[in-house]
């Protein structure tokens, strides 16, 4: 099944997909274009990847990583399927990456690579935004690479574990404006998802509803003010980006209490 | 005031500094060893910071830095008063780190210098324990060197931005099995408590609760299981952590939900 959570009539509801339209657990049912789609589901930790597909790595003229290059995003970073990110004025390498997402079910610790699929939810679709302009250091980004507000759309279902018959196995697409800009398989990651659940458990517990994004394929390119930014991932849907201007919200603080 | 999240028959009980004691909301009054400390607030975001003493980075041979050196942590990593920190068996360089935390009153984004202490609701004292032997890069700490569960104590009190007349001159210090080993103060933080508010709420929205753990001053040293490690600040209170064997802790996964 493929689930979400959306705000209708200023509320917050679970909902499903039946027959391409979007079914709140209360009956009603709604086209996709008129709800409001938030993140699937609210996960206490969000793990990211840097250089996870091998592809990817050397496109940057990096050797592949020898252990997970996992960072941490914060709780302001993700926002739902047909929202909009905000671009700082200032940059010129604002890059889109497409990633499949996965959703832990549990809290677990000390997972073995062979039992990482009980722990799994589902799946789901992101963009991972990276300003490269702000990097020093690929290995580590800093907060101002990967975790401005607004950086990482996911969505818009998340589909069922057992709903997706092989994870490592599906292709990911960008799509820039209508045109085609990245192309890759999850097949080419070079940490599989068993791999990074036994890697992260063993020193940190995960709990329900925290995300893992597994990284990207090679093709990320800059985006601008403007541009309609679309990843998808066989069997898991579109999910839709905006990209608008940071300026509007750069307003003084206004102070005290 | 003083304040407190503490565990007493099976609830979680806001509390306050009452003549020495803990006093819940609902009146009753507990010794301090009577009660269980839990970290003294929930926060969403964990900021923290490395190298932002000039005598801690000189310490390691490093020059001090431009731009906040900062990362995130994850939920699983704070505890409370008296609590345990789990050390990995197989390492030589766990280092425990006093730090001032400061703790976040309301979602701010764009905050200014001068309006800083304005989104501040109080402070408390850390250990934010670092991991060496993990450690590649000093300036961006991977997750095994700052992540691992129970890796920072916090507490035992939050204390009401208003009762610290200047949280920027305060001392600090270390205190293992009973000898000093660690003191500073925070007039040598190289960005200060406004520089990081403005810092980091230029780019990422603050909420109600997080954390900044503003960095540790030079004389961070070893500690081994058994080890009684307190960390406390000037009109603070002085935070009791104990370090313990992970090696109780690597039970393997039991599988299926």
């Amino acid at each position: 099944m493929k689930r979400a959570r959306v705000a209708v009539g200023g509320a917050v509801h679970n909902a499903y997909e039946y027959n391409g339209k979007v079914k709140l657990v209360d009956g009603r049912i709604f086209a996709e274009d008129e709800v409001e789609w938030l993140p699937p589901v609210k996960p206490q930790t969000i793990f990211a990847l840097g250089l996870n597909y091998a592809d990817h790595a050397k496109e940057l003229s990096f050797d592949a990583p020898k252990e997970p290059l996992t960072f941490l995003k914060g709780p302001n970073t993700i926002i739902g399927h047909n929202a909009s990110t905000k671009r700082p004025e200032a940059v010129t390498f604002m890059h889109y990456e497409c990633e499949l997402a996965v959703i832990i079910g549990k809290t677990s610790k000390h997972v073995k690579k062979e039992d990482a699929y009980d722990v799994v939810k589902g799946y789901t679709v992101a963009n991972d935004y990276a300003i490269r302009d702000y990097l020093e250091n690929y290995y580590r980004p800093n907060l101002r690479v990967k975790n401005r507000d607004t950086c990482t759309p996911v969505g818009p279902w998340f589909v069922d574990r057992d709903d997706i018959d092989d994870p490592m196995n599906l292709s990911l697409r960008t799509i820039v404006n209508g045109q085609v800009t990245q192309e890759g398989t999850t097949k080419d990651m070079i940490f599989t998802i068993p791999d990074l659940i036994e890697y992260l458990s063993s020193f940190m517990t995960l709990n329900e509803n925290d995300i893992i994004l597994t990284g990207t394929p090679k093709g990320t390119t800059g985006v601008n003010v403007g541009d309609e930014v679309i990843t998808e991932i066989e069997g898991m849907g579109s999910l839709r980006n905006y990209i608008i201007s940071d300026q509007d919200f750069q307003k003084p603080f206004e102070g005290g209490a």
